[in-house]
Order: C-alpha cells, then structure tokens, then sequence
C-alpha cells in the first residue's frame, strides 16, 4: 500500500533524494568506495560541502558576510550554543512554544533573559502577540515555527533589535530576509536532509564579542574558519542535505516552495474548516503551514482513536498530534505532495460519511 | 578495479553493513518508508536504540551500573562535555597525540588540569610512561589509540583513580576491563558506524557530582534518563552503528577482532620492518594495530610520492599519512580485511623490487 507521510520530524524528504543517498553508500561517485566509508578530507567531499554551502546561500539569498556551517548534536544543543556566543549581556526571547521555552531555559546559564511576549496562558494556541521590545536587547530570539502547537510566525518581524531564529521546521519553505538575522539555525531532519546535521547562518561580524571563554567546539568561530571541517561532520547527512538542496532549486526554489506550502494548507485547512468531525487548533492567524493540527470536535470526542486506525489503513503515517495537544497533526514540509494532502482530505470526507 | 580503503575514518565498514543500510533507506523494515525519513518515535526506531545499546553492553561485557548513550557532534564535543561532568577539581591527563593534547586543552575550562605523563617531547612517536599518577585526580584522560601518530595503549591502566578514555579508534577491536572506567567515549566513525554519531559508556554513579549548572544538553544526565531520545538522535548513523554490532557479534566479537588486528598487523609490520625502503615511525613497543604509520628509509625519501602513485593505482585508498607526520598511514580497524593488508604488503614488495 502507498504510505503518506506525515511525520513531524525526521519526515518526508523527496524520493529522489532517498535513491541518490542510496546509490551513494553503495558507491559513491563511481569510486569504489561507499559515501559511508569515505573520508572527509577526500578530494570529493569537500564539493559536497562547498555545494550545500553554496546552494543554502543561493536559496534563501544570504547577504554577504555570513557564513553558513553544518554541525551534529540537533537544534536542542544550539539552545545553549546561540547565547554562549551572542548573549552579551540581555537577550529576548518570544515563548511560543515547547522549544522556544527549552531555548529560553538554556539561555538563562548566560545572561540575563526577558521574556518578550508569550502564549503560554493560552496553552500556545496562538502566537503571542510581540510588542514593546526593548531596545537594549543583544538580540531577540523567536521559534518562527512552533511543531507541537501548529502555530508559524511567516515572515521577519521588525524589531529594533537583531533576530536569531529557531527555523528548524520552515527553514527553505519560504523567502527570508536574512538580513534582519545575527543567526539563523535548523534541525534539519525537516526540510533539509536526514536527522544528525544541524544548519546555522550566522552572521560573522558578530561572532566572538561573547564576554566568556568558550569551549573550542562551542565557538562557532571554530566552525566557520574550519568551513565545518574542524572536526568529522556527519558525511551522509550532509550528503542527504546536498541532494535536498539540488531538488529544492531544481522545483523552482524557495518561492515555488512557499507557494506549494500555502496551496497544501489551503486544502487542509479548508477541510477541517467544511467537515463536521474535526476543528483546528490555532488561531487562524497563526496556522502554520508546516504542522497542521486538529482535533475531533466535542460531540465526536470518541472517533478519535477510530479515525486514527482508519487513516492508517488508507495508508496515512505520523498523523497522530504530540502528546501535549492531542488529536491530529498532518505535518506537510516541502517533500509533501498534494496527493498526500488529497489523500487525507478524502479519508476524513469518508470517515465523516460513516459517521 | 577493486578498491582497498585504509582510511583513517570516516573508513572501512563491512560490506554488509552497507549493503543493509543502503537498503533500509529505500525501505525500512518493508514499512513503505525510508530509514531516512522515519520518526525517531516511531515503534520501529526504539528497537533499533535497544539494540545497538544491547549488542555493545554485551560485546563490551560491561557490568552493570553504566549506562551506553548516542550523541552527536563527535569526540571533539566530548572534549569538553567529559571535563564539564566529570572534573570536580583537578583531572590527569595523559598527552600522548593531538587528540589527547585537544581534550587537555577543553579540559582547562572547567578545573585543574595536570599533564600526568608526555611524549611531546619525541613528536609522540612512543606512548609516554605512566608512573607516579597523583592520588587525589578526579581521573585520568587517555586516548587509547593515537590516529595520527600510530601508538596505542592496548590495555587497561592499573590507577589508583578512575579513567576516562577515548577510544575512537580502537574500541571494539579488544575486550576491555569496563570496571576501571568512568567514561569511555568514542566517536563511532572507525570501528562502529558511518559517521555522525558518538558513542559514550559512563557510569551512572559518577554523574551529577560536578559542581556547576550545566546546559541541558551537555549533561549526560539528560541523554542517560531519555535513552539518548531527549532530542531527535541521528537515525541513520544509529542504525549503520546496529548493523555493525551485529556484524562484529556474528564473526565472534572483540576477541575474534582483536585476534585479526594482531594478525593484519604482524603482516604488515613485518613487512615494514623487512622491506629495505620503508621504517616504522614509532617504537616497537607502542605500534598501535589500528593506524600503522611508516615512512620511506631517508636513502630512498624520494621515492614517497611515487609509492603513493604507485599504491593508488593498485587500488589503495587513504594510505597517505598525516600531514603532521608524512610517509603513509595503513589504517587496519575491525572491516579490514587480510586480503587488503596482503594487498599493500604486494605492493610494498613490487614496488622495492623495482627500486
């Protein structure tokens, strides 16, 4: 049976990037040798490198002056590794969600931490609305897309402060204006590649004013001398990313990425909206178009678990919603297809029509 | 041609293993979905977690009360992640290579820091001697085995405190006394895995002693407590790690591989030492079996470049030395084969009878 895949993260990724990544650990690029097995200081992994260096930049249309680095340890280590280089003294952070909390928990071992704005009152149905930022802020920190809750900050805000994002689960689903970033990372087992490689832009005139000694992997200066080959990067995953990248580009880049995210959660949306069986989470303003969340209405509170075993038989995976919100989450990144989309949208007409 | 990969790692995994990953990331478990792109939670993953955790308490026979974590960002994070667990006030640490001097270094950030015993002075071509180690250390730090400098210290210490080892180039290629060590860390990408993952042993007891609040993530409480799932782990460096296990288990675990290592590097050392155009470059007492490091004999220096060509057109891979050292370096860990080390030995052979 066909599988649609809805998973939050690792997730879907392109078919053709699955079977370029196979071919490559059988033998990679005809020499004999599988892409598991190379070294990555061999005359062809460093355009591997170079490539996915290149192409995030072309991508997302990085300005001059930043640099952009792959490391292992996910997006949950960055939560300590953002303030070590860039918290001076007061940093913001905006409480949208589980992992915008957990950033701003680790930032708190470096300095002293505002909280800007938060939704937390309302379990982050919502985005918290972000005003008043003080202007002595070494940088403000928002989660553009908060996973758990459903809820996507699209687009850069205007503060009078520099932005550092948590982008793990938008990053390349639409134009960003890096300009307004002292850095930018990702976890990038969503949009990007397969899970062990986590991408950061940062901005390199701000990197090493930090008042503290840090840890030689810590430092991001390290990295970005060291082009991410300071020590053993992940070779496969960023190998995975490389060939994501080169289809992200090869579909039309990321405006034809944004215009698909809208026209898949248009659909979606619209059929939570119609069908009498289920409701959306979130505000309307603050749906994402990444993670979409539902659950099943009051009166229908005990289909839940029957339309879970229904959309699996259809061939649905990953659609159950985090434990923390219940009911449904149909996760649409890039890789998503509107036929995965038709698929659900036709399970749930049908599930309605039993019931 | 066929290829002989004597990579210092990244480096040579048994075929199978790459047979196998290749094909679970066309299909996983004949689920419809790649390995690349399945949920970390999904019930097909924690098995894997499982596993892998279980094939290496049992092919380690390590006693109870320690606990086999994953982690990304590689040894070089570990540098700095042990110290920040692990040092209470003062730690030993043995400087017997550039590694072994790397994680001194980190070390410093975090307490005191005593250079027990060194072999800087001799470029590190012997393992320094190990007497008159201070009672009132929190540990001693060796690297077990020197990659670049080809020493090794294929035994368990007898100390009057506790080791912390990094063993990324030797582990799982001898049994080991567990017991003597609070830590024993390894970045998996030489006897265990494709890169991207970090393998790190630690006794349970020994942790939450240090005094300073540390980051989430680089508390080893965290990833001990969440079966490495605190954060998304690298699925599929995990899983290549799996099948090596399984494979090393199926041939006759550590033992069997530590049995081949004495037996590829008897082949090869001998042949260093016979052939008039190349030496050892380390003292016979502290060749390592894993990274045999020799050179051209100064009569016949240069002759270097044209054995590298010439070796290279027999099908050798990364059999150049480190640019630290020069001459060449036949990396030999548990996927090497006899057939490989008989290869280079050839070559050696043909190559001295043309010279």
């Amino acid at each position: 049976m066909k599988k649609y895949n809805f998973n939050a993260g690792p997730s879907m990724l392109p078919r053709e990037v699955i079977e370029n990544t196979a071919k490559q650990i059988l033998d990679f690029n005809g020499s004999g040798l599988s892409l598991m097995e190379i070294s990555h200081r061999a005359p062809d992994f460093k355009p591997v490198v170079d490539e996915a260096v290149s192409l995030i930049k072309e991508l997302l249309d990085i300005p001059e002056g930043y640099s952009v680095i792959f490391l292992g340890g996910g997006a949950s280590l960055q939560f300590m590794q953002i303030p070590a280089n860039f918290l001076l003294k007061k940093a913001g952070y905006v409480n949208s969600g589980t992992w915008a909390k957990k950033a701003m928990k680790e930032a708190k071992h470096f300095g002293e931490v505002v909280e800007v704005a938060s939704s937390a009152d309302d379990n982050y149905t919502h985005l918290p609305e972000i005003k008043d930022i003080p202007s002595d802020l070494d940088y403000l920190h928002i989660c553009t897309n908060n996973t758990i809750f459903g809820t996507e900050l699209r687009k850069d805000l205007d503060a009078p402060v520099p932005l550092i994002a948590d982008m793990s689960s938008d990053i390349m689903s639409r134009p960003v204006d890096v300009s307004k970033y002292t850095a930018i990372y990702a976890g990038a087992q969503k949009n990007m590649a397969m899970a062990g490689v986590t991408v950061i832009i940062v901005k390199d005139d701000m990197l090493g004013k930090a008042p503290r000694e840090l840890p030689t992997m810590i430092d991001y200066r390290t990295h970005v001398e060291k082009g991410s080959m300071f020590n053993t990067p992940p070779v496969v995953p960023i190998y995975s990313l490389l060939e994501t990248m080169r289809w992200c580009k090869a579909q039309g880049g990321v405006k034809e990425m944004d215009r698909r995210a809208h026209e898949r959660a248009r659909i979606l949306y619209d059929e939570i909206d119609r069908n009498k069986l289920f409701r959306g989470t979130v505000e309307e303003s603050s749906r994402s178009l990444m993670n979409i969340c539902f659950v099943m209405n009051d009166e229908y509170k005990d289909l839940e678990k029957p339309f879970l075993e229904f959309a699996t038989s259809r061939g649905m995976v990953g659609v159950k919603g985090h434990r923390s919100v219940g009911g449904f989450r149909a996760s649409c990144y890039n890789a998503q297809t509107i036929e995965g989309v038709n698929a659900l949208v036709q399970a749930m007409k049908d599930f309605e029509k039993e019931h």
